[in-house]
């Protein structure tokens, strides 16, 4: 299973009056480690989408253990987990500046059409998550 | 002209580690105040989007006086400053639960098709903007 | 145990480009809902955090079945499933304006003070919450 | 006058329904850039805000002539374009990746203490900015 971890530096606009990054935004930061996961793997999801393949999140769960700051430099880590004819398990991790653990999560995917009707993933695709 | 005004509550993630609403916070409350405007002169924008008529907003801006905060019942008044042919000047202010001026702001808004290519307001929501 | 039930009328700023409300979302409509259920329980959330007691979200989940759309009146229901001495657990249902289910999840949070140590619920607190 | 310019990726969190970059997220871009602006030139923002200086937004305007989309990466150029005894201005711009411009824009800060109040700017602030 496929593994890929991106640095993310948090906004102003992502905190909230507690001084820490509001709890919601770990999910923004779940997708874009999805998102580079997905283009190391050779696939840009935008591409996917012009192509009719959208994948939707069905399911989401974060656990929050310490909190991240202001213009903190975090590691972002995805791999998947598990893989279905029509949806993909991905699972996060979030790491401070000092390599400790702050959040952990995961998200399910399925994959739909544009009427968002479900579609088996393509092969090609399915081959790039587990090679 | 006409004008409107609404209530919004400040939500948490709104707020910033200033402890006060997050600056562009406020270009989302002049949109709601902007939208019921629109609902009160008769017209649900989403209906508009609907029929192939969009808005965009091609002007904004904003003037900080004081802060906003967390759980504040805000008043965000909005009125219709101008119409022209293919766009609408928006003017806003936003007040708190004391009645101080927190800010104010314009948004210009110019009339297009779904292919984003301007065209003419219809004439009846120009009516319904400047009656 | 307790519950609450509000409306929200999704903003254009929670959409994203599927035309539908982008799942992080969901979670500040939690938020809103958990508010508005500790208002009508006689706590002011706002108080709590001038008063030095803080609540934490340390688990959050969200199971999507259906998506909601750009100026749809959702309802928001919010219940607390469990009390502990220093957290609480509420469960959360949001539905579409025809009354079917969206998404349902839930939110674990912890009390601690200040400095963000934990502290034991106040008896007041935990009084209002499960009665 | 300084200038600075990074290059920023759009979320998908940040498209709205037109299937383009929602209007208030371009601010958020203009702050990613003046907090790399500053960092360029030997200030990180945080460090002020643990000394007790905060810079608060007092204007905001932006003017949008094209649309951005998902996943592009845009480059946000900032200068410094004018300072005073206790604020400074920026102006921005955002150019897409065929490098034509989307958007422009300026924000006015002022320095305030802890409590809001206002502060002369620190000597160095003041010539890192204007050199």
């Amino acid at each position: 299973m496929i593994e890929h971890s991106i640095a993310v530096r948090v906004r102003y606009g992502e905190t909230d009056q507690m001084g820490v990054v509001y709890h919601a935004n770990y999910l923004l930061y779940f997708e874009l480690a999805r998102t580079e996961l997905l283009r190391a793997a050779g696939v840009a999801y935008s591409d996917l989408e012009k192509k009719g393949l959208f994948l939707v999140v069905t399911e989401a769960s974060c656990r929050y253990h310490a909190a991240a700051h202001y213009d903190e430099l975090l590691q972002v880590s995805c791999r998947v987990a598990a893989t279905g004819k029509a949806r993909v398990r991905f699972e996060y991790g979030v790491h401070g500046p000092g390599g400790n653990l702050l959040t952990q999560g995961h998200t399910e995917l399925a994959t739909v059409d544009s009427g968002k009707r479900p579609v088996r993933m393509p092969e090609d695709l399915l081959r790039r998550l587990s090679p």
